[in-house]
């Protein structure tokens, strides 16, 4: 039998020591595809095991499948954290182990997830009363949207975006059988509102932080044409959104709090375990007209409406008392100290690549992402970074800006320091000869 | 700064202490709408708490907020149980934070849901070569399952179910916008197969265990009408298909071999914390068809298909590690003996009810829920589950079968004993009076 003390003391301190060791681990997993499932059994025990054999197993076969994103050197796709007060919130969960369904099935599940999403929209500087609560994703979070939108707009089938869009928008729509309309893009990769075509359209889809290079829609141009159209504006700010606890960087954020609604991963830049995506709305009651169906074995005499009656699922997991405990454990000043210092390490290693004979910058830098090239075809361009990630001491991917091969080095985790950023530069330059 | 050590340590102790004092705690919260809130603070913290504060705050603030899942005394709608294997796990997963996008992004991640999903259709005695995925509910299981039939069979837009389908299935319909139609049930609440209309439909959803009365849909008889019309036939066993690692129990579970997506929540009756969703196929292409979109910037050359390319999320937390550990420290005969125990203590609770003078069995039982009433009106029956309810000596729930108020006593807690079961029967006695 696994006993939560004496087996729960080991687990964490494997935790512990993972966390300790990250830094020296091959960042992207060196395994090639199979290699984990063959050295796993075919069939479930018969009996229990101890679960000592968890752990052991976890060292001895799953570690090598990993690619560490609690590692310092992760500049791929957008790095994240976990940090420890959202581990250990999440060990409290999993105990709980609390069913959102009605809001008496966890009143407490229901309540602290909207206190603390008023307290994450304040943190932003987003304006007090929208509706918020956590979906798992983003992706989620844009059918959310999208649904509401549809249903708020009977008859139009159109969602703009542009190709910098993230491809959730694209896999929403189809889901809901929306046509996607592209809005040409100016040259920082942003879409052009000039060119903007909202006939028959139901949504627009406006990033704060593209995937590709984190550039930035202009919203308060989008939010007029919107609002003038009657189109339902959302903004993804899923990456870069967790940027907006520093004052500092409000000014990228200019015009977010006209959408109708839009989507903040604290998941991705605020230290908080993958998943617990924010979804912020100023119009709930298209999300319910939407979403909300109560069966007759859920029908009770309450004068709360659960929070299932705004999204997907029916059931929700206890995801706001790890950001709960994020929010507090780090306080506003440890967030933002956090978020500032990615900022600086970017602006730092962009200025490293300017000045390199060679090398050029592909994308004007806002948050923490850089994106760069060695001088070459797309083709030495990739190798180059095959070569880099093989060595497993950092990890960056990829993007085509312009119809080019682009690399990109995003940082993101809290472990990350000066030196990690100068080692993933030292590991580009020597592998670019 | 929260030690993952020592903070750890204290979040594992009073993991430890809840599951032992969970039993004496009020099942169903007592507190009024809005109770937690008013107690949060309006603003996040500028500075950093310590994590002891957290605890503290679960303990004054957040506990009598709580309907306690974990009680061996829940037996509203469908219990479950965070056992200690799965808890531990969810400590792990968040503190290695994988990002299931692309295969590269944790080897391990998709491998071992791969190799877990399929152990676990082995335990139902499903046939070998299924695809299995993990959702986060059954609800998005059905989005994923419905999503699928529509892109199989185009122009066909109705899905057919009856009125003791899950509400899930009427509120994916609505997201797909497909056409709701309902088949009459038998007087076992049971689908006719000889009143099935599949015309114009792209999908069947069939149910082994409603949720108001755990009632079987002739599975066998559908997947004729089914496959001879062409029609994807979902079965939803979210909450009794755990109940299939018991061979005697298996013939309740005929025809469901034959389904083309099926759902199985090891969250309700497989001692796996929320959430864990196993979704099955056997046309894993067709849900690619509805699903698959790889944008450039997570091209990669990779001979292996993503989990993120059959369903809607694109990034997927660890969950399978939860899943793992629980088939590993509980075993087959594990997993099978807590199942028994439930049925046997179902079928005492039932064997009570029938003999007792002045109360009824309302519905057969097949699983571990009992349906029943006392002699009298609906606002009697209803009177008397709010107060037992308000006892938080126990917690059941209600449904409506025949058109008359229905109480529901499940069993499905890991920690449930027989005297919890008449400690609860008691008490309806009691306040029956």
């Amino acid at each position: 039998m696994t006993d939560l003390r004496d087996d729960g003391a080991a687990a964490l301190e494997w935790a512990a020591a993972y966390l300790e060791r990250v830094r020296e681990l091959p960042v992207l997993s060196q395994v090639e595809p199979g290699q984990v499932r063959i050295a796993l059994p075919d069939h479930a025990p018969d009996e229990a095991e101890p679960f000592a054999a968890i752990l052991r197993d976890l060292d001895e076969i799953l570690l090598p499948g990993l690619t560490h994103w609690q590692s310092p050197r992760y500049f791929a796709y957008f790095p994240s954290t976990g940090s420890e007060p959202g581990i250990l919130a999440e060990l409290l969960a999993a105990a709980l182990n609390q069913v959102g369904i009605l809001w008496r099935t966890s009143p407490a599940l229901q309540e602290l997830e909207e206190v603390t999403l008023a307290w994450l929209a304040e943190l932003l500087g987003l304006p007090s009363g929208l509706h918020g609560h956590l979906e798992d994703t983003a992706s989620t979070g844009l059918v959310t949207a999208l649904a509401a939108a549809r249903a708020a707009a009977p008859g139009r089938r159109v969602v703009v975006c542009s190709a910098h869009t993230h491809s959730s928008t694209a896999k929403a729509a189809r889901l809901l059988e929306l046509e996607l309309r592209l809005t040409p893009c100016d040259t920082s990769f942003a879409m052009r509102p000039d060119l903007l075509d909202l006939a028959c359209a139901c949504a627009c889809v406006a990033t704060i932080g593209t995937t590709s290079s984190a550039s930035i829609d202009p919203v308060p141009a989008l939010a007029d044409r919107c609002a003038e159209a009657g189109v339902w504006l959302h903004v993804d700010a899923a990456y870069a959104g967790s940027a907006a606890v520093c004052p500092e960087l409000r000014p990228l954020f200019a015009g977010w709090e006209r959408a109708d609604s839009l989507g903040v991963n604290p998941h991705k830049w605020l230290l908080t375990p993958m998943d617990c995506s924010a979804f912020f709305t100023r119009r709930p009651d298209d999300l319910r007209r939407a979403f909300s169906l109560v069966p007759e074995y859920l029908r009770v005499d309450e004068d709360v409406v659960s929070l299932s009656e705004y999204s997907m699922p029916l059931g929700r997991r206890f995801r706001a008392l790890k950001l709960w405990a994020v929010l507090r454990c780090h306080g506003r000043d440890g967030l933002q100290a956090v978020i500032r210092e990615h900022v600086r390490l970017a602006a730092l290693f962009e200025e490293w690549v300017r000045e390199e004979p060679g090398w050029e910058v592909c994308a004007s830098r806002h948050f923490a992402l850089v994106c760069f090239r060695r001088d070459g075809t797309d083709e030495e361009n990739a190798a180059l970074l095959e070569r880099v990630n093989a060595t497993g001491e950092a990890f960056l991917s990829h993007t085509r800006l312009d119809d080019r091969f682009v690399l990109r080095l995003a940082i993101g985790n809290a472990r990350t320091t000066e030196d990690d950023v100068r080692h993933a530069w030292n590991l580009l330059r020597r592998d670019a000869l």
